[in-house]
C-alpha cells in the first residue's frame, strides 16, 4: 500500500450516487484501501442521509464533504481523473487504461501535487460537461459484452489499483521525465483562467453569444490537455486580465 | 484482458454465500472481466434462488453449478486458491499478496492446468477445513484499520487483477521454470489418494482414533504442499493401494 501520507493526496469525488449501498461501498472501499478524502457532488438528500446513518459506516463517510459541483469538489486538485465507460461517446481526453494510471498519480504525487477521481451517477455515468473539467480518462478493462461495472466495485478495483502497485517505479521514472517538475495548477486556478479568457473573448466580441456554451466546453478541455503549472497559469491569467483591462478601455 | 479461452480455466467458487446481493455482484464481476465457470457450494436456498431470479442478473448465474462440498465443486482443478484475511489464524499454507498471483495462476494455465478462487462466507469467511483443501491463500493488500472487504468488491479486485496483468511477463518465466512442466493433480485425485493413505494408517493402526480428523486435516494440506502431478499421484495411489492390500489381507 500506499505511505499513509500519500494516500491523503487522492480525493474520491462521487457526482450525484443514488443508491446509499452504492455509497456504503464506495466509501467501505476507501477504508478498505486507506484513502480517507471523500466528496460528494450534489447527492439526492434522503439517499445522502441514509448512507450516512447506515450502521457501520466508516468515519470518513461522516467527514465526507458535500458540495453543489464538480469544480468546487476538485478545485484543489492537480489531476484530475474521469472514469466510466466511453464506449459510447467521442472522448475528448487521452484515455489512460486502469493499469497504466498509477505511474500517472504517483508522479502527480512526487511533484506535490494532489489528484482526484471522479465517478459518474450509477445509470448515466459522468456527463460531457462533467468530463470536461477532467485532464484524462481511465477506463477500466472489461468485457465488451458487459462493459459497466457497478459503482462499489469499480471504486474497489481503482482504489486496489492505486493503493498496490508500487513495483512500477521503472515506468514512473520515465514518466516524470516526461512531464516537468512542477505540479499541475489545481482546478481552481484553471477555473478562474477560463473564466478570463471567456470575458476576454467576449469583450473581443469573438465569436456570436450562440457559441458561448461550446466554446466554454473547449477552452475547459484546452487548457487541461496543456498541464499549465500554477506558475504558468498565473502568467497566463495576468496576460489575459492585460488584454481585458485593455479592451475595456477604449485607447486615449 | 486474459484471451477468452484461457478465462475458461479459472473457476470462481462461492461458498455459502448468504447475501442475493453479494452473490449478484459476484456474478456481474465476473461478466464484466470475462470469466464464466461459477460454483455455489451448499448455498442458503432461498438467498440462492433470489440472486438467480434476480433482474439483469448475468447468464453466467444461470449456468453457475451447485454442489454440496467445496470438495466436489474444484475437483477438476489443480490449482485451489483460498481468499480472505488470515490476519486471525495461524497460516497453514503459502499465503501470496494478490498483485503476486497472475505469474502462479498463469504457469498454472500454460501447464495444461485449471485453477480456482475460493470465497468464504460473508460473515465468518473461508474455515480451517476449507482453507485445508488450497494449495495458497491469496491476501488483497488492505488497510489495516479495515481489513475485510466486501464479498462482490473482493471478488471484483480479484478477477480485475487476473484478468489484467498481462505485463508480468518476465516474473511469470521466472516462476514457470521454477515449477515443473506438469499441472498439479486435480483436486479428486488428491481427495482420493488422502482417502487411500488414511485407511492406510486406520489399517497399520498408526495413531489413535481421536486423532483420525486431525491426521486427515494435515494430510490433505500435505499434498497439497507437495504439487504432486497426475503421473505422481497415481504413482503414489498405487503404491498405497499396494500396502493397504497388503495390510488387510495377512500373509500365510
Amino acid at each position: 500500500l500506499l505511505p499513509e501520507a500519500q494516500r491523503d493526496w487522492l480525493d474520491v469525488v462521487l457526482v450525484s450516487p443514488r443508491n446509499p449501498l452504492n455509497i456504503g461501498a464506495a466509501a467501505r472501499a476507501m477504508a478498505n484501501f486507506g484513502f480517507q478524502r471523500l466528496s460528494v457532488v450534489a447527492p439526492y438528500e434522503a439517499h445522502w442521509r441514509e448512507a450516512r446513518s447506515a450502521i457501520g459506516a466508516p468515519d470518513l463517510l461522516q467527514n465526507a464533504r458535500e458540495t453543489a459541483s464538480l469544480s468546487e469538489a476538485i478545485a484543489a486538485c492537480t489531476l484530475v481523473i474521469g472514469t466510466g465507460s466511453v464506449a459510447a461517446r467521442r472522448p475528448e481526453q487521452k484515455i489512460i487504461a486502469l493499469p497504466s494510471l498509477t505511474p500517472l498519480v504517483r508522479s502527480e504525487l512526487e511533484r506535490g501535487g494532489r489528484s482526484a477521481l471522479v465517478f459518474g451517477p450509477e445509470k448515466r455515468g459522468l456527463t460531457r460537461d462533467d468530463l470536461s473539467h477532467c485532464h484524462l480518462l481511465v477506463e477500466i478493462p472489461t468485457a465488451p459484452r458487459q462493459p459497466s461495472m457497478n459503482l462499489g466495485q469499480a471504486v474497489a478495483v481503482c482504489l486496489y489499483e492505486l493503493a498496490t502497485r508500487t513495483q512500477l517505479a521503472q515506468e514512473f521514472a520515465a514518466e516524470s521525465r516526461s512531464h516537468g517538475t512542477e505540479p499541475n495548477a489545481p482546478a481552481a486556478t484553471l477555473d478562474l483562467l477560463g473564466e478570463v479568457i471567456e470575458r476576454t473573448i467576449t469583450a473581443a466580441v469573438y465569436s456570436p453569444p450562440d457559441m458561448e456554451a461550446a466554446n466554454r466546453h473547449d477552452l475547459r478541455l484546452l487548457l487541461r490537455r496543456l498541464n499549465l503549472n500554477s506558475a504558468d497559469a498565473r502568467r497566463t491569467l495576468g496576460v489575459f486580465r492585460r488584454i481585458l483591462w485593455r479592451l475595456k478601455r477604449p485607447r486615449p
